[in-house]
């Protein structure tokens, strides 16, 4: 799985699912991903459930995909390896 | 805004969205929520978005809601107070 296209009202995102062996470890991941986009600026939306966290990224401003949003999914993979 | 029913595929739902002024107050809430569940060992989905925490609670066992949904509804509300 990687990552994927999503179209929501009209606005293009990219979006992951990350799987976990438990809810503690998703969490912790969650946690790596927000520090890391308070740290870009940048904040995507970020799902956390049991065993599970979907991250999405898109730019409010244009209401689609930027540059910034694949260097921050890129990111994103790197926090999960 | 208070707690609100939701169905989704057919499973209900009770779903809350808490506003904070910022990223990192929204994700210390998200954290907050994410210990609490971890310690009632029932877990809800967490969304954290930029200025916006959505919580949601069901029971996976049954499909819907179960009174253990409703005490943590109550839960995540004094963690937001």
């Amino acid at each position: 799985p990687d990552w994927v296209p999503h179209v929501r009202d009209n606005i293009m995102q990219l979006e992951r699912e990350f799987k976990f062996r438990n809810f503690k470890l998703a969490m912790e991941f969650a946690i790596k991903v927000g520090n890391m986009a308070e740290e870009e600026g940048h904040h995507p939306a970020i799902l956390l459930e049991w065993g599970k966290v979907t991250v999405t990224w898109w730019s409010h401003s244009i209401k689609g995909l930027h540059k910034n949003d694949f260097i921050c999914a890129a990111k994103t993979d790197k926090l999960f390896d």
